[in-house]
C-alpha cells in the first residue's frame, strides 16, 4: 500500500461542486488501494475575502490575529471536504494545522516549519481513514499560538507532510496541466514537461513559474520528496519534479543526456530600484542592502555599473517585488546622507525574462544565443544575471511577451500543437 | 479592579462597522478600570451560511466535522475583534474556546461544558489585555476534536468564564433593551424588568422568551453567576438576572416583596402530538415516551386525558419542538402495534402562553385570574401545565397575540409607555 500526499488548491475547492468533485478525486485514489493524506487550500477567494474585512477593521492588522483569521479559511474547506468524503462512503478526518503538528518558527503571516510530528495523522491513515490537513498553517509551540506559512503555504504543507509520513509521492492538483516550457497564456505553443529537476523546478518558480512556490520545492528538494504537478480538471499525467542524486544522473543514478533548456519563465511583479552617485569605495554597497534588508525587503538581481574613473562614482541597480518598493526608497532616503548617494531612480515597468536548464552547466554559449534571440526581436535588455543553470535579463516590461516567445522559437521549444489554457489562474 | 465579562451575539458583530463600534465599548469598560473579557458569537449570518455549505456537500453531514466547520465563525469575528481593539490603542487577545479551556464532553453538536481551565485568558489579563474568547465552542480532552455547545451556546460560554475567573458580573449584549413583561412586537405597552431572579429568568427562557437560552440561566443559576442583559445599540441599563438566597429574598438575604408576576412568554415553536386510544392500563405511559426518548425529541408539556370507563382507552397528548415532530409520529407509528393505540393526531397550529413570577408561590388564584382573563378574550384552552412558578396554556396559534396582551393587561403588567422594538430580531 503506498502512500500519496495531495493537495488542492483554493480554485479546485472554491464552491459546494467543486469540493465534490474534489471528494470523488480523493477517493478514487483511496479505492485504488493508496493511503491518501489531503493537503487543501482555502475556497476561492476566502483568504483574500477575509483580508480586505481585517483591512476594514484595523489599518493594520495585529499579525497574530490576522493569522488567527486567516486560518478559518481551510477550517471551512477541509471540514467540507471531509463530510463531502464521508458521504460517500470512505471514512474521512480533518486536521488543523495545529493538530496535525505542523510545528513552526513564531513568525506570524510567514513562519517557517521547524518539525512535523502528524501523528494523529497517521493514527487516522491506521484506521482506515483518509486524512484532510488544512495547508498553510501551523503552530507555534513556545507561544501556543496560530501561524500561517504565507504565500504558497498550502504546497509547503503538502510536501512537509510527504516529507514526514514518508510518502511515496505527493501530487500537487492545480489548475493547469504541468509545467511548461514557458507560459501557454504567452506562448500557445509551450510544451508540457513530462520530467523536471527539482533544481531546474527551484529556478524556474523562483524566476516567476507560478505552478509551484519556491519554498514548496526548497523543501521537497532538501528533503527527497517527488512532487507530480497535475490538473485538478483531468485525469491527465501531469509534470514529475524529482530529485536526481546527482547532476547528469536521473534518480537511479542513471546517467541522462539532459536537455540544454528546460524552460522559459518571465515576471512582472517587479520593480526596479537604481541608487544613482554612489561613492565608489569598499563598503558602500553593504552599507546600502543593510538598509535594504532592514526594511524587510526581499531583493532579486543586483547590478552594479563600472565606476567612471573621472567621477569616483558609480551606480547600483537591483531589482524587488513591487509592493516592497516603496518601504525600501523611504528606507533608503532616510540614510541619504550616510551613504552620500546621489538620487533614487524607481522603475516599475520591467519584466524578467528567465531561461532555465541543468544542461546549461556543460553547454557553452547559452548566453550568446539568448542575446542573440532578444536582438533579433528587437528588444533592449537592462540588466542580466546568471546562476549555474539560469540566465535571467530585464527588459521594458511591454515587451516581455514577445521576448518570451522569441526566445521560446530560438531554443527548439515549441511544441507542434497548442496548449490547452483554462480560464482560472488562481491557486 | 473589577472583572467583567461582556457577551456579544452575532446581531452585534453583523459586519465591520459593527465590529468597530463593539471594541469601542469594550475599549470603554476597561478604560475604566476593568479587566474584561470578552465571548462572542460568529458574524451575523455566517453559522447559517455554513450550515447551509454543508448541506449542499452532504445531506447528512459527519457532525465532527460540522462542529470543526462551524467554530470558523468565531474564529474570524475574534480575531478581527482583537484586532479592532488593538487599532483603537488596547492590547487584546484572541482564543479559541480550547486556547480559553472550555473543556466539554463529546457530544458534537451539543457538548455539555464540564470544566473551564482558563489559564491563558487569565495570563493575558494579567498582562494588561483584553482577553477575547471565541463563543460557541470547546473542546474535547479523550477525542482531541472540537465541538461545540449547540443553540445560545455563546451565552453559555460567557457564563462559564464568569463563573471560572469569578467575574463581578456577565454582561450579554443583545439587540433589546433587556428582558421584558411580555414580547414588545405583540404588545407595545410590554415594560422592562430592572431585575428577575433567575429562577423566574429560567421559567420565562423555557417558556418561549428568546432574550437568553435556558442552558446559560441554569449555568448562572448553579454557580452564582449575575447577569446584565442590555443592548448593543445603546448604554441603557438592561436586567439584572439575580440569584438570591432563598426564595422571597434578594441576593443579600433582605426579605422583598415579590411581585406575583415577572411576564409573560410564549412560544409559537412547538407542535401537538395526540395518541389516541391508548389502553388505560398501568405502564402504557412509560412504554410510550421511552419511544419518544429514543428517538431523541424533547418534550415539553404532557396532557393524559381521564379514560372514558366505558371504553378503557385513554388520549395522552403532549408538546414537542416543530423540528421533532415527524420523528416521533415515525417512532410512535413503527411501534403502533406493541403499544396498541388507535390513531396518531399531529397538530402545529398551537401557540403556547405562560405566565412567569416567584410570587405565585404564596398567591392563590393566579390561575383562575388567568383563565378568566382568557375566557374574557375568548381564546379557548387546549392544555394546561403547571409549575411551582409558572402556569402555560396551550391555545389556537392565531389566537396567541391576543392571548399574551389580554393577560398582560389583565395582570396589570402594561406600562405607561410604548417600549421602542429595534428592528433585528437575531442573536
Amino acid at each position: 500500500m503506498s502512500l500519496i500526499v495531495q493537495k488542492f488548491g483554493g480554485s479546485s475547492v472554491a464552491d459546494a461542486e467543486s469540493i465534490k468533485r474534489v471528494a470523488k478525486r480523493i477517493v478514487a485514489t483511496r479505492r485504488a488501494g493508496n493511503e491518501v493524506v489531503v493537503a487543501v487550500s482555502a475556497m476561492g477567494d476566502t483568504t483574500d475575502d477575509l483580508l480586505d474585512l481585517a483591512h476594514e477593521v484595523a489599518p493594520i492588522p495585529e499579525p497574530r490575529e490576522l493569522d488567527m483569521l486567516l486560518t478559518a479559511g481551510e477550517r471551512i474547506s477541509m471540514a467540507l471536504l471531509a463530510m463531502a468524503i464521508k458521504n460517500l462512503g470512505y471514512d474521512a478526518r480533518s486536521f488543523t494545522g495545529s493538530q496535525a503538528g505542523m510545528i513552526t518558527d513564531a513568525r506570524h503571516g510567514a513562519a517557517r516549519i521547524v518539525d512535523v510530528t502528524p501523528g494523529r495523522v497517521r493514527e487516522a491513515l491506521d484506521e482506515g481513514a483518509i486524512a484532510i490537513v488544512a495547508g498553510f498553517q501551523g503552530f507555534n509551540r513556545s507561544t501556543g499560538d496560530i501561524t500561517t506559512l504565507g504565500r504558497g503555504g498550502s504546497d509547503t504543507t503538502a510536501v512537509a507532510l510527504a516529507a514526514a509520513l514518508d510518502a511515496s509521492i505527493c501530487e500537487i492538483f492545480t489548475d493547469v496541466d504541468g509545467v511548461f516550457t514557458a507560459d501557454p497564456r504567452v506562448v500557445p505553443r509551450a510544451r508540457k514537461l513530462e520530467r523536471v529537476t527539482s533544481e531546474e523546478m527551484l529556478e524556474l518558480a523562483a524566476s516567476g513559474a507560478k505552478v509551484l512556490y519556491i519554498r514548496a520545492v526548497e523543501y521537497a528538494r532538501r528533503h527527497g520528496v517527488t512532487l507530480h504537478v497535475r490538473s485538478s480538471f483531468n485525469n491527465n499525467e501531469g509534470t514529475i519534479v524529482y530529485n536526481p542524486p546527482e547532476a547528469g544522473r536521473d534518480e537511479n543514478g542513471e546517467p541522462v543526456e539532459e536537455p540544454i533548456i528546460a524552460g522559459v519563465a518571465h515576471d512582472l511583479t517587479e520593480a526596479k530600484i537604481t541608487v544613482v552617485g554612489v561613492p565608489d569605495i569598499p563598503g558602500k554597497a553593504a552599507q546600502i542592502f543593510n538598509i535594504v534588508a532592514k526594511s524587510g525587503a526581499n531583493i532579486d538581481m543586483i547590478v552594479q555599473n563600472v565606476s567612471a574613473a573621472a567621477t569616483g562614482l558609480t551606480d547600483i541597480s537591483f531589482t524587488l517585488p513591487k509592493s516592497d518598493a516603496q518601504t525600501v526608497l523611504t528606507a533608503l532616503t532616510v540614510e541619504k546622507g550616510a551613504v552620500g548617494f546621489h538620487s533614487l531612480q524607481h522603475d516599475d515597468q520591467i519584466g524578467k525574462l528567465s531561461l532555465v536548464g541543468a544542461g546549461m552547466r556543460t553547454n557553452a554559449g547559452v548566453s550568446a544565443q539568448l542575446f542573440t534571440a532578444l536582438f533579433e526581436a528587437g528588444i533592449n535588455i537592462e540588466m542580466i544575471s546568471t546562476s549555474e543553470i539560469r540566465i535571467s535579463v530585464v527588459t521594458r516590461a511591454d515587451m516581455i511577451n514577445d521576448a518570451v516567445r522569441a526566445v521560446h522559437a530560438a531554443f527548439g521549444l515549441d511544441g507542434e500543437d497548442e496548449a490547452v489554457v483554462y480560464a482560472g489562474t488562481g491557486r
